[in-house]
């Protein structure tokens, strides 16, 4: 038999974090049982987001790139910064799940990682969601980029548009622009101001949304026009997608159908 | 003043796991302290993955993407399985956040969700992921899919190779042998379908490489001709990826420079 007070079993028990707080505060005929809030639980969407500096968040996206690529580096700066805010147990969040998104998910060149963690992020601290991911995909498909200058770089700054969020397309684009090879020195560069260029964007419609503003997008009007057809209640409804159809489909057109 | 012995104090803290486990056996002079394993940190990748059963989980992926589209429900399968076998903290993870994923990203048509959670589990459970990962998406462009039915499927099984790990295109090419339309109940069910098929291949692989079998992939000869002159160390490289080039550019093959 041990004896023991309150104070010494608060003590002992005391790094135990909230579980603990919460089984005792269930306790019946305990006074603090109303007065305690419940254990903070992560798989609650969305996670409580305060406004973040976009400045601060791309240059950390960018530091992050270099530790484990592009969609680790946009995700880490946003979340990572939140769950800094939040502590445990959002501290938790497994961050270097992220790396898999590098260069368009392994080298396949698909979704730009940067978009990707930007959306999944969106995901985790947004009421909602898919107006965000909206405005920032046809933000990066229609705008120079990368329009964000990470301290330190070494190469001069070169812009083009990616007419897509594809990885594999925008790269082709930029090293043309640029008369750079893909895996060059300033290639990477570019990714990395391009994680700091979409987190920092990302950062900027996420506290627009907290601060209740309106977030509206729309496709492109050529875009537009391709899907009155091909997508959802068009006549062919073959598509799904709002990728800007020219992205990929440019050297078709010559052969389409004449009167569209 | 409470009296209270050990075993109360343990019923009284049983609900707070391992992180009070932790701080008790830490106390100096403890003889348990040198005996107990440290907290465990889901930050540290890989999870520890033990082999699960690849049909459970297939119809595990499509029930979740019932429930919040195809990338939650390829990730939810394979990793809640896993969460479950660890317990806490690792069932903390918010998988709700794969929701994004849906349609390629929120409609957008770029990434398989599926692929995507499965990429993403992936990184999280593997010590060897990129293997993983290109083994799976040659795969998916290569296979006719989806080649699992689920419990209770209401249409005819009717396959198609996708070409592609893009969602768009994969979708498109379904419904062309399919004769179906893009927002029918019969994609639909072909894209709960196709999250299963993808859980299942995955903890395949996975199985695999905890059997310490080798997992080896080539990606399609057309592509790496494409890519002996476009990707690294080519001629041109102007591109980055591993996608099959055929899955968007059969259109411009005609246009290609003569000796290719």
């Amino acid at each position: 038999m041990t004896t023991i007070n309150r104070r010494d079993l608060v003590k002992m028990i005391g790094g135990a974090g909230a579980g603990v707080a919460a089984t005792l505060a269930v306790r019946p005929g305990t006074a603090r049982a109303a007065a305690t809030p419940p254990a903070p639980n992560p798989q609650v969407l969305p996670w409580p987001y305060k406004p973040l500096d976009p400045e601060a968040i791309a240059q950390r996206a960018t530091d992050s790139y270099y530790k484990a690529e592009c969609m680790y580096g946009s995700f880490e700066a946003i979340v990572g910064a939140t769950a800094e805010q939040l502590g445990a147990p959002y501290k938790d969040f497994p961050f270097l799940m992220m790396k898999y998104g590098g260069g368009g998910i392994n080298g396949w060149g698909t979704i730009c990682g940067a978009l990707s963690g930007a959306a999944a992020a969106f995901q985790l601290l947004s009421p909602k969601p898919d107006g965000l991911i909206d405005a920032i995909f046809v933000w990066y498909e229609s705008t120079a980029l990368p329009d964000f200058l990470p301290k330190g770089a070494k190469f001069p700054e070169i812009r083009s548009v990616s007419g897509t969020p594809l990885c594999h397309t925008s790269i082709s684009k930029w090293c043309a622009a640029a008369q750079k090879t893909t895996y060059s020195p300033e290639r990477r560069e570019r990714c990395g101001a391009i994680a700091g260029a979409v987190a920092r964007k990302a950062v900027l419609l996420l506290n627009e949304q907290a601060a209740a503003k309106p977030i509206t997008t729309a496709l492109p009007a050529v875009a537009q026009n391709c899907m009155s057809c091909h997508e959802r209640g068009g006549a062919l409804e073959n598509s799904r997608g709002k990728m800007n159809c020219g992205g990929c489909h440019s050297p078709m057109l010559g052969k389409h159908p004449a009167g569209v």
